[in-house]
């Protein structure tokens, strides 16, 4: 049912699968004509189940664009201050960037006409569609072509843009400090617009993985379809940019570079968390029956289990893993929690969503330690808490949330053998042509008031040389 | 169909015409009776639809609300350390004072007896029916008169309050550094209490503007009517109160006053692009019809293409019009996009959205210049993203929103003459009486220190004189 | 009709009575087939009532998850710089552990079988009903018992988790910058897990509070059964553990300890004022008839009332009760305003939502001296916030709201003695084991660089020595 996520405005049949609520109203509107005792419960309208979807789309997509806030906060306070105001960019950026990528080209090719293939077609400037626009005209006899695709298009639109945004926010932060922000907008430019879109077209958008073995591939809200593609594309992205200067010593230790504003990552990790009670409850992609009522509030509770549960096992775990008591690898878990559970979150037992957000939080903090063995920078940790959380609650969707782990298995690897190659060749590209990197001196200056002429916090008095400062994540 | 964005009480016509969806569920709730299967979308009741009238105004109001912390944090991350609590304190002030003045008298002189008038009647303490008191003291014979007004009277209410607010947040923020406090806030009782109110009585009350002309003056949501209108108050303000000590040299250059916490400024931004949906979907003002459902979709997809187009504009002019990429300007771009479209977010084709937002964006861009060399100090930018970008936009929706352009355009013109010169007046009569402006020590020393007792970030040291700073911005 | 919250599952009557809507409903369809005319107001069907109680349930639980996020900015910007790290840690941590032993016994405990007594039965891991679980697994023969049941039974557990987290997390801010974090975690898991569901047990839950005298007692959203409860645990807290170091000394005067990061504290309030309409408003519990919609929506406004009244009140008295304009005491007094409200915002005449604001930030303002005088140390005052204005206002329901004044103080000194006997008990037990407050050598040091070897602002240049600063607050 929740297979195919947004269904292409052509395929009627799978608009009512996806949407049995619409159908089961005009059963009922019959029903309650010629049985109301019998139909007592099964009431909603057609067009009251209209209002209730396209309502959930907008609020929760409202939640889920405000998570862009949290990337925002989480990434500036995660670099040092004199990057702090360039990352603050790259987010607004990018939101606009995807915003409008996903209009012109991106809804289209990852929703229209699929049908079990690899990619949709170029339908320029998705908006309202033609029957919408009768409405709107104020010519009321089209309502009922209006109500009878269970919701409206362009709340579909805004829920399923507010997505691809977040992908994007991914590969702002693992990158921070040394790339060069406008290889930064190209990249996000092909990410938003072509590279996420595929991946929703085999997906969400009834391509060849939606169709893969008996069940198809399943990823309720997005664990791979958005924040392994993130993932992937922030992993390629940091090998061909390389880590930041002097960040990986020739001695083999690891140079600290601590947030610079702890309290501001915390309001970024709250917002998201806050942001993915939109994610995945607005997932549900529909409200108009009581069946979808009660999917949508179980999502959410299961939910917030797992981040719950992914904040207190990293706490516990990262002083055996990382040697203290780490609010970062705490935050970060509440992050791997919400990523693990989100290939699955409508299942049963909430004791199942807190087993995956702890693993996913285990992973999560390990993988930051990996990372750095690797010599692989990620500023953020967004690889560990957006990947591997991503891949590992994929996998876990076969446990509790019916998926087969075969199909789950082939989709993972393949949206990462794509998303990664694709992505590391247009890395490659940009290094080639506009550079991906800005410069060791401006690096040493900060991109701040190097490619904007501006300090995040100019009256606060710095430090001037961080390292001689004591490096407590030495390894 | 949105020219009436509040109707006033008495005017029942005004309700039905406002909100077309009530009667239209009294049609098809007969209708459904005798022709069920011809009925089959048309049912939702008017109950129901007063239930989602309600909500919506008092979800997207919350939202709005929340537009006064994007604002504070916008203004608190702009202005210099030394001026960052008054900041605060005003604006947290001015929501407080916005609740108990429009409660008192605004919504009265707003909505009350208005006919085609300049204003209002005095009608204090607007509170529920008295229809929905008897519901809630447990009549429920009072149900169908209660219904039939389309939406609980104190949620209108809710959602009309926190626009007054949005009215004044405009002015603090352009008269930041300077302005005394207790001035401040008695220009705030009276801009909340009275001078919008009248503005809103002209146009949203059924005043003479919504009745000039054939279609009526248009303003979805207040490009002129709340950004305009705290636009112009803001301009008197910044005339009267005159420029910071020391911003415009006797050489005619400028001097440097960077915002002293980027990622706050960011973060506001972030808020009011958030508040944005509610502001401008939420002025829809009903949700009780698929075609108000589809109305709301589309209103909040304009205003998002509009924001981000506001965003990718302003980076890419800032470079030619400001000497480098700003982001300052590009945050500020997002803003007046978002001005731009509010006058008419329902447009069918959501390229004129892009088209609107990026030539507000534009002029906000060069409206910054454009002040400084009229030596008007305008600290955040709020006069070139508010009132140049909301004349664009109330003109604009000549072009795609069905408005007609001279009576645009005479309503811009007197709308400006009013609130700029009652506005003028008032900040002379404080000037004379009271006083606007904190003395030139209490400026060099900073509000914070000076008029509250304390610094807003009191642990971090300070630079001790921003004149010795590179002056990136300066003519 | 508000005096059971959340109706115990099994007592189906108090269903019916809480949510008196879905009953109307079953009466309004009935009616609708047989005399259409007549019941044309009241239509909304079963199940569009329970779609409407639930997304209510998770929309405006959403915004009170949200407060938790506005606590943490409050806190983490009122302590010294050295100590923000750790309460950020102590704030996520808490909504972790709060929703992990909500999940596990509280629920359980508040809710299952207490019949007027003390407290519910352990009744582990509360999930979905059964038949929930077989609507899920797509049996729509079970949409019928769920629908009766009048929203999604985890919505419902959705929107008491998060309230069970605003307690602890007033608790956290009273003790920041000494309570050792473990001590905090542990105190924690037993007050979000046992001691507030008592409390519940005793009111929401049905218990003997709930039965006591002829209307019972009467506490709309929580000012003691949430804010008040926090506040004794804080005031326990605060006498047990004692002090920080010097903050008392020995000639009587106060040791200056200014909020590090005004900005931060002020978007705390404004988050808290945002998420107190889901606090309030979902509080109505139900959205599925026009009289809870009106209900909703009177309960926003007098909320917002009191609020700006708190704020207005607070500012005007700080001068002569704090000797200076005092933002922090207009932030405090919004809180303060927001807590007397919320025993009875359900009142029909919003000027006593003013007086009752008033009151509350009055005796905060006061209660700010009071403490300090009694050598209470209370970092953001949350004691005078919460506990003294949570008292006023259950007492205050009285005047306004119908409550009966010696039920209401029969509840205020039960739960009282309640919870500061178990809360101190506790405190001292944790004491006499691992210890409840870190060393002075930490103490001095900061929690940050001790306890999770890291700093805030790693990268800002602090002040060395707080005490040569000034000290605007000595008595």
């Amino acid at each position: 049912m929740n297979l195919s996520k947004f269904p292409a405005p052509a395929s009627r049949s799978a608009i009512r699968l996806a949407l049995g609520a619409v159908t089961a109203g005009l059963v009922a509107t019959a029903a309650l004509v010629l049985w109301p005792e019998a139909a007592a419960a099964q009431e909603v309208g057609s067009e009251t189940a209209f209002i209730f979807n396209t309502f959930s789309f907008l609020v929760w997509g409202a939640l889920v664009m405000w998570m862009c806030a949290g990337f925002t906060m989480l990434e500036s306070g995660s670099v040092r201050s004199k990057n702090a105001s360039v990352i603050c960019l790259k987010n607004i950026g990018l939101y606009a960037i995807a915003g409008l990528t996903f209009y012109i080209i991106g809804y289209g090719l990852m929703y229209t006409d699929v049908a079990g293939g690899f990619i949709g077609k170029l339908d320029f400037f998705y908006g309202p569609s033609a029957d919408e626009l009768a409405l709107l005209a104020g010519d009321a006899g089209a309502t009922a072509a209006v109500v009878e695709n269970g919701y409206s298009v362009t709340s579909d639109w805004f829920f399923q843009m507010v997505f691809v945004a977040t992908t994007a926010s991914i590969v702002s932060g693992a990158l921070a400090e040394r790339v060069n922000l406008w290889a930064f907008f190209a990249f996000t430019a092909v990410l938003t617009g072509i590279i996420y879109p595929v991946v929703g077209a085999w997906t969400w958008g009834g391509g060849w993985l939606a169709e893969l073995g008996e069940t198809g591939f399943t990823d309720f809200a997005g664990s791979s379809i958005v924040h392994s593609t993130g993932g992937w594309a922030a992993l390629a992205g940091a090998i061909v940019v390389g880590p930041r200067w002097g960040k990986f010593r020739s001695d083999g230790t690891v140079k600290l570079t601590p947030p610079s504003n702890i309290p501001a990552v915390t309001l970024g990790v709250f917002i998201l968390w806050l942001g993915w009670f939109g994610f995945n409850g607005g997932s549900q992609l529909a409200l108009g029956s009581a069946a979808d009522a009660v999917g949508m509030s179980n999502v959410i509770v299961n939910t917030n289990l797992a981040a719950a549960a992914g904040v207190v096992t990293a706490i516990f775990v990262s002083r055996p893993i990382l040697g203290r008591t780490d609010l970062f690898a705490g935050l970060n878990g509440a992050i791997a929690g919400l990523v693990a559970i989100t290939a699955g979150p409508n299942l049963d037992d909430g004791r199942w969503a807190i087993v995956i957000g702890a693993v996913g939080a285990l992973l999560c903090t390990m993988g930051l330690r990996f990372l750095e063995r690797r010599r692989i920078d990620d500023v953020v940790g967004a690889v560990p808490a957006h990947l591997f959380a991503g891949i590992w609650g994929t996998l876990a969707a076969s446990i509790a949330a019916g998926a087969d782990f075969v199909t789950q298995l082939i989709g993972v690897v393949s949206i990462g053998a794509f998303v990664f190659t694709v992505s590391w060749v247009l890395w490659t590209i940009l290094e080639k042509t506009i550079g991906v990197r800005v410069s060791r001196e401006v690096e040493e200056m900060g991109q701040d008031a190097a490619e904007l002429g501006i300090d995040a916090y100019p009256e606060f008095v710095l430090m001037v040389d961080q390292d001689d400062e004591p490096d407590y994540r030495e390894a």
